[in-house]
């Protein structure tokens, strides 16, 4: 049952995207939570709406 | 001042979100909390960036 | 599959929080998802870290 | 290390969202917490997205 | 209607608190947002239940 | 910069929750994201705080 909420910047491929949820499944696993109870969840945040040092993150890395 | 935050597959209709968020207000309304005290939150969620048993459910419900 | 989040006070009796998780999965179904398919996840929060107009609700509403 | 989520209506302007970050980061600094330990993340929610008396905000204040 | 949440370590002070929602409000209302409008969440999360460089916080800022 | 939130039930030792965190930490260095720059929270649900096919966990994996 357990829930994976993502936050992470925009631009990520689909292939970085399939990856991410096989890798982060498998770190359930190996603690006995198996894949049919997990959700992972990625909200794709723009840089524009991302701060960092006080800045947003489109400033800092365009 | 209670705040829902649901997370859902992109895809549903306004009337569809309209409903939810008239049937979970009731919901709060039940239990003594009045509508103008709840925000209700809705995270519209590609398939692709939702992964269920290891997979983005965009390959397991296109 | 869908996640629902809740922030509330701390304070509900178990009455409350059961009857509250049936009338919100009512309102999913009411929309064409199944119970099953539902997860609700509530935050009990307590009133000095819940912040409203500039005070701690502790303040306003001890 | 604090991570800091905002839901707010989409439509701010991209200095206002400067504007907040920087504000943000000013009020942590001040209880002793540097700004490069923070992150700020805002989700833009559209107004029919986003529930409030019992309506979507579009419906409220179009 | 804006809703803050904030993750952050278990230890701070009422007074920390009590100061960062004054903080985060008036950053708020900068941007022309009324402090009525605002709710603003702390998580207070313990060291162990905190990731960070690959190890739980407890470990590193014991 | 990536935060991950997990929800899960109260109850997970100290050597599965580092584990987790180790676990996940490795699916992002996969796609090219440092340990350093990830952040992961854990929230710990009492089951009567949790709901499922409508009912409280606690009702149904007491």
């Amino acid at each position: 049952m357990p829930v994976v909420i993502i936050e992470m910047w925009a631009g990520r491929t689909e292939e970085q995207k399939e990856k991410l949820i096989k890798g982060i499944t498998k770190a359930f696993e190996d603690i006995g939570i198996k894949a049919e109870h997990l959700n992972i969840i990625i909200h794709d945040i723009p840089k524009t709406n991302w701060g960092m040092r006080g800045e947003q993150a489109s400033k800092i890395s365009p």
